[in-house]
């Protein structure tokens, strides 16, 4: 990843020289103030919000004309946001936030030092109101619905920035700006915008670039004048949490191309460089999120999370979160575990459990082979826990649509896999992921280890850097712009291309030379 | 008064062509209608406000993507305002209003033909709260009173504006604009901002330049998204009302030196050109306004107006209003009738009553001479209507003042009066003075008859210019950049030039030529 510049800000904080009014100078409290930033910034036009010009004549007095002002620049114009006496902690904080539809991520950004003060995460409260977006989407039709949906968001954010101001010792008033960065469904929702037509023929949100919004706009308890930078999207299935991807990784300062992967039920791509990019997305299926195999569930104490299995025993040895007793598998583990079945040679190419290596582990289940990972003995959840052949059957579907994409868009491009400088992995669960297994089942082209690298949640570095960066807040809006939507038709090609891939690693042996299983020799 | 040019609008309404959304085209709701609003503008910004930005989708597809837009231009960007289906009524309103401190005058524009509607006015109901400024300043340092002062002007105004749309049959929110002209406590009251430092050393506002307000952050029921445009001041004591004055004057479009005269309890007085302006206010006494003679009131059904005085038999003939039964006499009324009585030598030049010209019709109360200007008989209140020797010194005071004002500015800028190309008078009580009486008494210098210009309401008529077009608006603000603001020193100087006025009309007669009561001739 390229070195981000030194970044310019857009919130700042900026002494002033305000000569104090007296006979021979009568200018007004604001025009004063107006006069004085000006001065400081060399800029032509500076706005003050109606709400704070009511407040200012008896702050400007009590802090007797010595003041700070913090200010935002939008359409080339500084607004102030609110002004301080200088005495007091010179700081102000930024927040940023990744609106997820699970989890909402915080993090608190100290806008003078540009360092990370803390990060928090909670569960988005409307998973009571529906755990995917699609019953947010109807809940939100319902009478009082999106109000609902709004406020609980709001609701409970506030009360993290609450406990953020409260942990920290800063006043709420010091937190002067905020970015969030969620799907296009999400940022309407935290703005309490109908996602009505989001999933409705011809599928448009209300609006791909809001401009900045204040926060007492919507509810938020910050500084009432606080800019909020609310991501753009490209439409209603790509978000602005890819967009701050996409920023925090970098790809678009690079001459190199690049592939941006954000794994999950839905496999989003990204491939590009400086001078253009595509994007495009398609359902994985849930099993990569450990969601539909049996003893899926998502990371947390006691899930797997890393497989090993010796080769000459078939010895399944696995690692839990926390050392605790086993409870289930969560995605990475699960490729894990189906990779190392693979090169054990205890499942074949088409994924099917090979009774003379599994041995006495084999289990039959309702007609349905099961594969007993954990015996009862060890189990935390006093059953037993398998994997069943219908499991990895999942897997196999969910891998070969996110190989099938990736295929589909380099081929779109006509750049082959092996011209891919980087292969960015986005999202927490991504960056889990052991790439070997994840190369070994064919879910990722077997390119040079170091080519992938796992940036966690660029959702929330993304918009961190936006906060913090005027470059990046701009640079934002150029990616959205720039991006072609590549839509994925369903058609033989894909289809063939998704047989194909069908497969561990994939029925050509050629794209994945560097997966062999035990006993066997590369052609 | 040159010829203002076809106004450019800074508030309109454009038909737009929309593309509806299609599978092809995913752009969401607001962005296409921005790209529409660009595209008709042939702008790069354009803004929509959030709250706005909530309902459009649903109006969008009630319109079918068929609307026009209403738009207001701010620092470049090109605004939304509302959208209107094309087949209703095409026109569009703005408000016009002139809040003065015992009236407020509003003027219903039809910003699509340029057409005023209506004018109507009403007491500014602030007045229960105090008659004059300084007490209303007095009266907002109280628990909630700055508060009341605003809500009783809003909700005021707010009842005007509902009568209007009623009337004209329109729309509220057909009403897409406002402009509002005042002094500076009036124009920091409607916005409900502190007045308590205008009254106080170093005697400064709140602020000089307001930028555009939306008419709901202070509870103005028009439609929500519209600007209100609020004169800006100089200070305290010179303020929006007389630069739009100047705007409505034409000064500043003019090579020739100009007077504008605001004639009132304050008398405010600004010379200038194109080039430059210079300003100054003093108190002028509120014999002027009728307000302390024994019979003086403001006009109203019965009130002398008018006066001639028959130089051969000193015959007084009066003109009242409505031809009523004499009830009283205004301001203008008392200017013609004390030149009648200078012109007839019933008084001297120092305002004597002489005896042996008004004969039976002076009487002594309590030892002080009275003039019977209408006899009991033919009076409308039951009592005879006198004219009292300190009645005339009060207006000669008054008079005088005015003009040591006028000279004090011209010799400031030493241009001597003869070089005044036009002399206009801006209020509505000036429209009523005669310039001949006002000669003669010596209140303002003996120029051409046809270098007086009355103007009437320039208050309102020059927010009625700056609502309609972007150039009138953006000169209101070089006005006021514009302006010298004279501090009249009370020194001996002053004092030297206000003795010398106050005779009829003057001291040294050759500044009057004109001026020659009956059997006296010019040396």
């Amino acid at each position: 990843m390229e070195k981000t510049p030194q970044p310019k800000p857009w919130i700042k904080r900026v002494s002033l020289d305000i000569t104090p009014p007296s006979l021979k100078d009568n200018t007004a409290d604001v025009d004063r103030l107006v006069k004085a930033i000006k001065k400081s910034q060399g800029s032509k036009e500076v706005s003050v919000d109606f709400p704070m010009i009511k407040r200012l004549p008896e702050r400007l007095r009590e802090y007797d004309y010595r003041v700070d002002a913090v200010l935002f620049r939008d359409h080339g114009i500084w607004h102030l946001i609110d002004i301080f006496p200088p005495k007091q902690e010179k700081n102000i904080f930024g927040l940023a936030v990744d609106v997820g539809s699970s989890t909402v991520v915080t993090q608190l950004i100290d806008l003078s030092t540009l360092v990370i003060r803390d990060e928090t995460s909670f569960h988005n409260p409307q998973i009571e109101m529906g755990t995917d977006i699609l019953t947010r989407i109807h809940f939100a039709a319902q009478k009082g619905g999106l109000e609902k949906l709004q406020t609980v968001l709001i609701e409970r954010l506030n009360q993290e920035i609450k406990h953020l101001a409260h942990k920290h010792a800063i006043e709420i008033d010091s937190i002067v700006g905020m970015s969030a960065a969620g799907n296009t469904t999400m940022t309407h929702l935290l703005l309490g915008l109908d996602p009505h037509w989001i999933c409705r023929e011809p599928y448009i949100p209300v609006i791909n670039k809001p401009e900045l919004i204040k926060g007492s706009a919507f509810g938020l308890m910050i500084n009432p004048c606080a800019p909020v930078l609310v991501f753009p999207n490209v439409g209603s299935y790509f978000g602005g949490d890819l967009i701050a991807g996409i920023l925090a990784s970098g790809m678009t300062r690079q001459n190199e191309i690049s592939f941006l992967v954000d794994v999950g039920t839905n496999a989003e791509v990204v491939i590009g460089n400086c001078d253009w990019l595509m994007a495009c997305a398609g359902a994985a299926g849930p099993a990569l999120e450990g969601g539909v195999t049996n003893m899926g569930m998502m990371a947390g104490p006691g899930v797997i999370d890393k497989v090993a299995i010796d080769p000459d025993t078939c010895e399944i040895k696995i690692r839990t979160i926390d050392n605790r007793k086993p409870v289930g598998i969560c995605g990475s583990g699960l490729i894990d575990l189906v990779a190392q079945l693979f090169l054990a040679r205890m499942i074949d190419l088409r994924g099917k459990y090979q009774a003379e290596r599994c041995g006495g582990h084999l289990r039959e289940i309702d007609d349905i082979n099961h594969l007993v990972i954990v015996p009862l003995e060890e189990s935390g959840t006093g059953q037993l826990l398998t994997l069943s052949q219908i499991d990895i059957e999942g897997l196999i579907r969910s891998k070969a649509a996110m190989y099938t994409i990736l295929t589909t868009i380099s081929n779109t491009v006509n750049i082959p896999m092996k011209e891919i400088s980087h292969f960015y992995v986005a999202g927490t669960f991504g960056s889990y992921i052991d790439p070997v297994s994840a190369i070994t089942i064919g879910m990722i082209p077997d390119l040079p280890l170091e080519t992938y690298i796992p940036l966690g949640n660029t959702s929330l570095k993304g918009a961190g850097m936006a906060l913090q960066s005027a470059e990046a807040r701009e640079e934002i809006f150029q990616i959205r712009d720039q991006i072609t939507y590549l839509e994925l038709n369903v058609n033989q090609e894909f289809m063939n291309l998704f047989s194909a891939a069908k497969f561990i690693p994939h029925t050509d042996r050629s794209l994945f030379p560097s997966v062999n299983p035990v006993g066997t020799e590369r052609a």
